[in-house]
C-alpha cells in the first residue's frame, strides 16, 4: 500500500470530523462587507490558526487595516514549493427571507436521492473549498508525519469585500510567500462528474457612483419635475452603459478584446454546453449578453458590466411622493484578455459625468480591480495535476475558462511571478452569493482525496 | 368688541396650550403606510374624537379596512354649512440618520432670529395644519357657545398611503358628508407674507413596478451578461419614461393638457416667482422639467413623472457582486387639466411590458389615482374667504396653482359635488415628507386665526 493509498484511506476514515471542522467554521460570521463581523472574521482567522498549527504548521493571524491575514508554514519537505490561497471571509446573507436554515447554522441535509450536502453561507464560498485542502495536508501528517512538497496556506479574509488589504501585503511579503506554483481552490467543476482546471479568468473593475442632486429629500408634488430626481439621472447613466445588441458603450471598452482564437473555440464547442440547461436552471431563456456570442462565450471570454446593486428614495412598504437627495448604483466589470482595469474605470467615471447635470454632483468609490489572466496548460504542474484529478474522478479532468474574477490570482502572477492552478469542486447549484448555499458532500469528500493526489503529484 | 375679535383674543390667550395638543399629536407614531404603525393610528384617530367632543362635537371614529375615518358634526348653527377635511396620518421618518431632533419628539425651536418653529413629522402636514381649524372651532365655542355655520369634520388616517379607504366611504356617507363648501388646510402660502387660496390640484396615478428574472439572487461571475439583470431592465424602463426634452414619452400622455391660458399666465407672471431661489432653497439651480416651461410651470400646471424610489440588489456597506432577483421601482405621475389617470396607468404598463424580455416577468401595484382639479375662484365662498385671509395677514390673499396632489379634494367635487377651498398655511421650507419637518408657530398662530375669520366670513 503507498503512502497515498494510506493517506486517502485516512480521509476516508476521518470525513466526519472534517466535516465538523468546516461547521464550525460557518458557525462563524465572517461577513467581510460589514463592519459589524469584524470580531467575528477575526475569530475565524484565530481558529485557522490553532487548526493549522496543531497539524504542524507555523501560523500567524497577521493584523491589517481591514481583517487579518492568515499564514502558515509546513517545510518538512524539500522540492518544489506550493501556496495554497484560500478566504475565509463570507457574502452577506441577505435577503435572509429566503434562505430555508438558518445560514449561520450548518446542517447535513440529506436529499431525496440519498446524496447529502453541507448547508450554509460559506459552505462552498470558499470555507468548505478551503478546508478541503487544509484536510488534505491533515491526512498527509497524520499519515506520515509529512507533506509531500513544502507547502505555505494564506488565507484571506476580504475576499468578498474588494480585498484592498492584500495587494500592499503580497508586496511586503514576497520572499516568504514565493513558491512554484500557487494553487487556489475557489472555482467548480465543468459538471458532478468532471473535474476541471480553470485557466483563463476575467479581471474585475468595481464602481461605486452615488449621484447627489438636492440637499434634502423633497415632495414630488412641490418639486417634481423642476428638480433634478437623482434616481431618473442613474438610471439614464446605467440605461447608456449597454447598446440594443447588448454591447458597452463606454469608450474604449473592448481595445485588447480580441476574438476568442479557432483553436479554444472548437474545444469549449466539445464541452457540449447547453445555454438552455444554464439558463433553465435559474429560470431564465434568453441570452440577455451581447448579441452574436453564445452564453458560455458571453460568460468566459467577453467583458461584461452588471449593476449589482441600486438604490434611491423610498423602497418600504406602501408608497412615499418623495424625490431623493440622492441616489446610488453599485457596478462591476469582468474583464478580459488585455482590458485595462483603470482605463475602463476612467471611461466609466467619463460617461456618468457626462450624464450629470451641473447643479448636482457625483461622488464614486473604488470596489477592486484586478486584470483578467491566462495560464500554461503545458506546463509540468498543470499537466501532473490534470492527471491526478483524472485519476481520482475517474473521468478525463478539463482545462475551461470561466466566468468569476478571483483578484488574488493576477497578483501571484504579476506581484510574485507565480503561476497558478485553480482546481475547485463547486457546482452549479450550490448558490454561492445566494440564500440557501450548499456544498455536496461528496464534493467535499473528493475535494480532499484530490488535493491529496495533486500534493503526490506535484512532488513527481 | 365684536364676537370675531373675542374669538381671536382668545386664541392669542390660548396658543400654549393650542401647540401642547399638536405635540400630543405628533408623539403618537401615525405612520400609515406602514403596517407596524396601526396601532398607533388608530389611537392618533381615538384623540381626535375624544377631543372634538370636548369641544361639543358629535365624534365617531370609524372602522375601515384600512386606519379608522373620523368624523364629526357641529350643528350648532344654521346656514350654508362647511365639510373640512384634515388628514392624522404621516409619511414615514426614513431617512432617519438625517433627522436633527427626534421626529415623534416635537419641541418648540427658537431660531437664531427669535422666531419660534414646532418641530416633528406631521407638524405641518397635516397635523399643525388640521389642528388651526380645530382650535379656531374650540375659540369660537368657548366664546360664544356655538360656530357661525354648520361645520362637519372629517379626519382621514391614509391620505400619505393611497387612500383606498375613503373613495367607498365618501359614496356610503354622501348624505351625512354632504355640505356647502369644502375646507382643507393642507397647503402652503404663496410665501411666508402672502396668503394663498389654491385653485388648481394636480391630479395623481401612483404605479409600482417590479421586474422578476431569475427564481434566486446569482453571482455576477458565473452568470454575468448571460442572465438577465432586472437593475438593468428597470433602468431603461425608467431612462426611457422621458425623452432628451424631459417630455415624458408614453403614449397619449399629453391627451387632456392644454397651454396654459394667456390670462392666467399673466396672473402668475405678477406673482415675482423666482426659479433661482425656488430651486437655490434646496441646493438645485436647473430647472430639470420640460424644456420650453418656466420651474413654475413645470410644477403648477405641466404633468410630471417621478421615479420616488427605486432599488434592487445589494445596497449596503460594501460590494456584493450579485445579480439580483428583482428590481423595483415606485413611479408617481401628477396629472392636469383633463388627463385621466387610468388612461396613464395603461399607457405605463404597456411601456414597461414593451421592455421586459420574454423571459423574465413583471408585476404591478396600483398606489393611488385621482384627477386634476380647478374651482371657480369668482364664487362667494371664494370671495369672502380671500377677503377674511387679506384682513388677517394684511396682505391680498392671491389664487394660485400648485403641484402636490389632495385626491380627497376631487373625490368630494365628484362624489359629492362640493366646491372645495384650500386654503394653507405652510411654508416652502416645512420640509414636509423629509428629515426636520417643522411648522412656523406663526404659521400655526395666523392659520387658528385665518379659520375663525372663515368662518365667521362664510356665515354672512
Amino acid at each position: 500500500m503507498s503512502d497515498l493509498d494510506k493517506v486517502l484511506a485516512n480521509i476516508d476514515a476521518n470525513l466526519d470530523a472534517a466535516v465538523e471542522r468546516v461547521f464550525t467554521l460557518i458557525r462563524i460570521k465572517s461577513v467581510s462587507t460589514d463592519p459589524a463581523y469584524a470580531e467575528e472574521c477575526r475569530k475565524n482567522a484565530d481558529w485557522h490558526v490553532e487548526d493549522l498549527k496543531s497539524i504542524g504548521f507555523e501560523a500567524v493571524a497577521h493584523a491589517t487595516p481591514g481583517h487579518p491575514i492568515v499564514v502558515a508554514h509546513d517545510r518538512s519537505a524539500s522540492g518544489p514549493s506550493a501556496l495554497f490561497y484560500g478566504h475565509y471571509d463570507v457574502q452577506p446573507i441577505d435577503p435572509i427571507e429566503l434562505w430555508d436554515r438558518d445560514p449561520f447554522e450548518p446542517t447535513l441535509r440529506v436529499r431525496e436521492d440519498g446524496s447529502k450536502e453541507i448547508t450554509g453561507r460559506g459552505s462552498a464560498d470558499d470555507k468548505g473549498q478551503l478546508m478541503s485542502f487544509v484536510e488534505a495536508c491533515r491526512a498527509w501528517k497524520a499519515v506520515t508525519g509529512k507533506l509531500p512538497i513544502p507547502v505555505t496556506i494564506l488565507l484571506e479574509g476580504e475576499e468578498e469585500s474588494g480585498g484592498v488589504n492584500l495587494p500592499p501585503f503580497l508586496e511586503s511579503h514576497k520572499d516568504e510567500l514565493r513558491a512554484d506554483i500557487g494553487l487556489i481552490c475557489d472555482t467548480n467543476m465543468w459538471d458532478p462528474a468532471t473535474p476541471a482546471i480553470q485557466t483563463m479568468l476575467r479581471g474585475l473593475c468595481g464602481e461605486e457612483v452615488i449621484i447627489h442632486a438636492a440637499d434634502r429629500d423633497l415632495h414630488s408634488g412641490f418639486y417634481g419635475s423642476a428638480a433634478a430626481n437623482p434616481n431618473r439621472i442613474l438610471a439614464r447613466i446605467i440605461s447608456d452603459l449597454h447598446d440594443d445588441n447588448g454591447r458597452v458603450t463606454l469608450k474604449g471598452f473592448y481595445d485588447g478584446v480580441p476574438e476568442l482564437d479557432a483553436g479554444l473555440r472548437a474545444q469549449w464547442d466539445t464541452l457540449g454546453f447547453s445555454a438552455d440547461a444554464f439558463l433553465g436552471a435559474i429560470g431564465l431563456s434568453i441570452p440577455a449578453g451581447e448579441k452574436g456570442y453564445s452564453a458560455l462565450e458571453q460568460t468566459w471570454s467577453r467583458p461584461t458590466c452588471e449593476i449589482n446593486g441600486m438604490g434611491g428614495g423610498y423602497q418600504g412598504a406602501g408608497f412615499k411622493t418623495v424625490i431623493p437627495a440622492t441616489a446610488s448604483a453599485k457596478i462591476s466589470f469582468r474583464l478580459v484578455f488585455d482590458q485595462d482595469p483603470h482605463q475602463v474605470r476612467a471611461a466609466f467615471r467619463e460617461h456618468v459625468r457626462a450624464r450629470v447635470p451641473a447643479d448636482c454632483r457625483v461622488e464614486f468609490l473604488e470596489h477592486g480591480s484586478g486584470s483578467a489572466i491566462r495560464f500554461p496548460i503545458e506546463s509540468a504542474p498543470f499537466v501532473k495535476s490534470q492527471k491526478a484529478l483524472t485519476e481520482e474522478w475517474g473521468k478525463e479532468a478539463v482545462f475551461i475558462g470561466g466566468g468569476g474574477s478571483i483578484p488574488v490570482t493576477a497578483m501571484l502572477k504579476t506581484s510574485l511571478g507565480m503561476d497558478v492552478m485553480l482546481a475547485g469542486f463547486g457546482l452549479e447549484d450550490d448558490r454561492i452569493h445566494s440564500p440557501n448555499e450548499k456544498y455536496d458532500l461528496k464534493s467535499f469528500h473528493h475535494a480532499i482525496r484530490s488535493w491529496a493526489r495533486i500534493l503526490d503529484a506535484l512532488s513527481r
